[in-house]
């Protein structure tokens, strides 16, 4: 059988998996990310994957190509990083060529936040899905859109921003790691969901916990869930209004809260979009959860040459 | 000289020209729109714009197909008009085949703010760009995109309503035509600008009018405009966040007051757009201006069937 490695490098951790045609992972591992400081180098990067690349792979035969979800924004799909929010000193980097030459297979390189739309879109719950767009909800919020069932990168890989469309236009609103104010990442992602009971509370815990603290009764958590959910739905419809897409699929740590950000969210949703649409608007859990980035990555693995489908 | 009939259907004109396949205009008339009520019917609009067309077109030869721009949303390319916010009793109406059945030719019928996108980009500012976006300032804030050389319709053609995202979430913000509050359209549209000024000032003047005062000292008026252009730089910003589009062109009437709008419109655009498209945007005015919808429209009449370029 002919397999492909996965790998989605997060902020923490990198996972990599070998995974089938049919999207089944047939072995995983997680590796911490090293590399997880803003002023790592493009050598120290390169190295520091390759190794936890080639350790994973060690006697792995069968594997055809290399799919990797990185956090950055790529130049259509040369696999160039132009850059990376969270890791400044890598400008201009191409990532594909290095580490097919270290690694001597094909490798594709693409967006995170995309390659987690792409997941869905192949194997999840987007699947046979002309138009899409898929959010996750993590420590920052990213988004990818599926455009007449193909990735959309925009002119220059910086599209789907949606993590930082701004839903709080107030001289007051919170500050975004992106350096404006009012963004929905401060907002709605599952770290502001822990900053924003933080600072209310005093106590510093897990958004899964201020979720649970929510459904026993705590005010404060509740209120901080809900105003993330109406802003997620105030901000969808922004996006709704621009590409008039009618299927939205959500996943990530917060998406966990589904039963209390949902409601609201709709309701916020269809009261913000334009009259013909409302209520023809679906949003769904992804079917893949964390999984959605990594199988991204591995269906790109498997597009780089159609030959590995048959 | 094989030539097109284009037609442009606003609010109070119906404007006809003759078009060459260079975009010369090479006669043209405006009409009043006396269906410009709201509780048309679907036989009333089609015989009138139908007699508004034919007189016109009376002993012309040598036209070969019409295009027509028109104020609602269309089922792809189709010509079935699916509803327009402006004449609510018009649903699921095939515009393109009853004109073409009364008029014994081709006819192709699609949104006017599309059309203007389209005009711009085969004859006008945007001429060669893969991607665009066109917006224009009249009555109604239009938009529409050009993605890959074609345009965009969305999934039921009611993409792009650029006039309606909500760049004011504030509970007071002004109340929009479509029933929302804090769209775009309510504070940069021409007409916004002109009831904006009457509030303030207790005056109702056309908004060039208003321009000249704002050159003139007005602090009222300049303060609108800047307003306005302000707005207009934020909602462009959140439009680039989502396409990663960087080619913006604007016409309508309001455009012509460029040399107040321009500057606060760049600033607040480059504020908000995320870190790597800090002044990589450009925006420029029209270089069509009113004629853009008409000379898209004529664009489409010619595509209907390519053998007519030749």
């Amino acid at each position: 059988m002919i397999t492909v490695l996965a790998v989605d490098v997060g902020g923490t951790n990198i996972r990599l998996a070998i995974v089938s045609d049919k999207g089944e992972i047939l072995e995983a591992v997680s590796t911490p990310a090293h590399f997880s400081k803003r002023n790592i180098s493009a050598e120290e990067l390169l190295s520091t994957l390759a190794s936890a690349f080639l350790d994973f792979l060690d006697n792995k035969a069968n594997v055809a190509a290399i799919g990797i979800g990185f956090p950055g924004f790529f130049l259509g799909n040369s696999g160039v990083l132009s850059s990376s929010p969270n890791l400044p000193l890598l400008k201009e980097v191409d990532l594909g060529k290095a580490f097919s030459n270290t690694l001597e297979l094909p490798v594709v390189v693409q967006n995170d936040a995309l390659c987690a739309a792409i997941g869905e879109h192949r194997f999840g719950a987007g699947m046979g899905r002309p138009n899409m767009i898929h959010i996750t909800l993590g420590t920052g919020i990213g988004a990818g859109l599926i455009l007449n069932y193909l990735p959309y990168t925009g002119e220059d890989g910086t599209a789907m921003e949606f993590g930082h469309l701004c839903i709080n236009p107030d001289d007051h609103a919170r500050v975004c790691g992106c350096g404006n104010t009012g963004c929905l990442e401060a907002y709605a992602s599952a770290s502001a969901v822990v900053s924003q009971f933080e600072e209310k509370s005093g106590i510093r815990m897990e958004a899964k916990e201020i979720y649970q603290h929510s459904l026993n009764g705590n005010k404060q958590a509740k209120e901080i869930l809900l105003t993330a959910g109406a802003y997620l739905g105030a901000a969808i419809a922004e996006v709704v209004k621009i590409l008039d897409i009618r299927y939205i699929t959500i996943s990530g740590g917060l998406s966990g809260a589904w039963p209390i950000l949902y409601p609201i969210l709709m309701k916020h949703l269809n009261s913000r979009v334009i009259p013909p649409l409302k209520g023809k608007i679906t949003v769904v859990r992804s079917q893949l959860d964390d999984n959605s980035g990594l199988l991204g990555a591995a269906a790109l693995a498997f597009n780089i040459n159609q030959d590995f489908l048959k």
